[in-house]
């Protein structure tokens, strides 16, 4: 491990800490209970914080620091943690992040209230962090939260169309993964006074970055260790994701192999056991291969983008990069 | 009828349909289908459309116009919206505006998401018409998004509660209903330009309409004409919900009475055919007559509270004021 390194990593370290005792936090004294306090269990759960550190270093990026940007930070939590929460009870999803999925702990209108208080909290901290700013903050903010939404909605639609093609694919994460990504690195760029030309390096950054994240999120489903993934592998499989390798499968198969994958369609999904001969498959298509270069393309195109943020403010996000397309959970 | 009062007419015929034309048109052409058709089914109901006429007339009061605040007055109106459809599925409600509601015409997921995104874009909207105002504007109608989640809340505890005092009562019915036509008459009023003593005017009449407003719905629903009202009479009461008339009447009930009032807590509600007995208990203990008189000392308080408003512009308040409470549906 290099010097540099384990700096980024005491950086990341010391800042979730931070991020996840202002969350602590953040809904405090509030009432009722019965509202809040929901809100702060799924605020309290375990998450990698990656959405408000691009907004933190984004910020020092464009020569802001930390503290004018905290409260947007959390803003962006509390944003992601809604999508979770509503997300959750769409897919009838039982946990999350290893703990009972917020609709399960309590119910489902509960679930539903939490959802939306969680997002007007993150209107009311991005707002403390705004000055002359407020309107092209709130602008991508607003817009980062319809695109989410539509993303969602895109990929319910995916579950009962027969035939989606990578490019609707890329559209759907685009929206549902990555304009979250490309967002939080705007308006950290935006809030620490970024010209027009770093604001839009930054926000390529995100998108980029966000489209890679999916991938790879995807290619760990079948490529992971179970061990470590902390859940089975395959499950995208079971379900009949159409994710970016079932798709690009779908598209490049023939004969027998296409019968195949045309099967997954047609019965909603593959048998846990099946998930070993779908994955030898998958590596005999080619499309595991396929996606590590989309990864890379992503990644890369994310890394260029940056071509105008001074070198020693971009090491951090080379690292960040790194690390996220190396992850094995 | 006099000729101030047939003017007055005239304008509200004539901006409902005006917003009602902005709503068709707001969720055109936009992406997913599945996502914005639901949206726009909802947004094409016929509402009364309340909550954009004060923003209308709160910028007009201030030397505003209406063309500064028409994506304001969309921006509530959509807001409002979302909180039908999230409070629709809470509550299980099969009807609403005389059509189906968004969670029995499509499903629960569509229904969620599509609130999800009638939030969205109202902020887009309401992000169109500010100015250097933005964060006041936006710190508002976040506010008010916050009270109409904490008083829906407040509403859902109030059911499993035996005791609920006047004084909760008011709270949750300013937070569910009262702040919303507030927050409504606030930025209507940055918006137009007012001063902060108008500001506040305007947004003191608007919280005080929103609680007489909330009061003479719950005498409504036992004292209206069933032809008019378009359902049943006493659903509250078959509800068994905390209206201003239950809490009241267990309040001031004694002996039999207090029983009679008591069992209705009990067994979550009352039969059909006792809503004509448990009416001329609460005609005997008074509590109609005591709602009518805290309708009056609400909208004469909102009416009072536009002292600072010129008289010219004031008149029509006066007028939509005396509309509401005595109204009939």
């Amino acid at each position: 491990m290099g010097n540099g390194e384990k700096k980024f990593i005491l950086l990341y370290e010391k800042e979730k800490g931070k991020i996840d005792d202002l969350l602590k936090n953040a809904f405090k004294g509030r009432k009722p209970l019965t509202l809040y306090n929901p809100g702060a269990y799924i605020l309290n759960s375990k998450g990698k914080r990656l959405r408000p550190l691009l907004v933190l270093l984004s910020s020092r990026a464009v020569g802001g620091n930390f503290d004018q940007v905290y409260n947007a930070a959390l803003a962006v939590e509390m944003l992601h943690n809604f999508t979770l929460v509503h997300d959750d009870i769409i897919d009838n999803a039982e946990k999350r992040r290893g703990r009972m999925t917020l609709h399960k702990k309590y119910d489902m209108n509960t679930a539903i209230l939490t959802g939306d208080i969680l997002l007007a909290v993150a209107y009311e901290f991005l707002l403390k962090d705004c000055n002359g700013n407020a309107k092209s903050v709130m602008n991508s903010f607003t817009k980062g939260l319809m695109e989410v939404c539509e993303g969602q909605s895109m990929d319910t639609d995916f579950e009962s169309k027969h035939k989606v093609s990578i490019n609707e694919y890329i559209l759907m994460i685009k929206k549902k993964t990555a304009a979250m990504a490309e967002m939080c690195c705007r308006i950290g760029a935006i809030l620490g006074g970024g010209t027009k030309r770093e604001i839009e390096a930054l926000a390529n950054y995100g998108l980029n970055l966000g489209i890679a994240f999916q991938i790879q999120d995807d290619l760990l489903d079948i490529t992971a260790d179970e061990n470590i993934f902390g859940k089975s592998i395959g499950g995208d499989l079971v379900e009949g994701k159409k994710t970016y390798l079932f798709i690009r499968a779908l598209e490049i198969s023939a004969g027998d192999d296409r019968k195949r994958m045309q099967n997954v369609i047609l019965k909603n999904g593959v048998r846990w056991n099946q998930v070993k001969l779908y994955k030898e498959l998958y590596v005999r298509l080619g499309v595991l291969e396929d996606a590590k270069n989309k990864i890379k393309y992503y990644s890369d195109k994310a890394l260029n983008s940056l071509a105008d943020i001074k070198e020693t403010d971009r090491e951090i996000f080379f690292w960040l990069t790194d690390q996220l397309i190396k992850r094995t959970r």
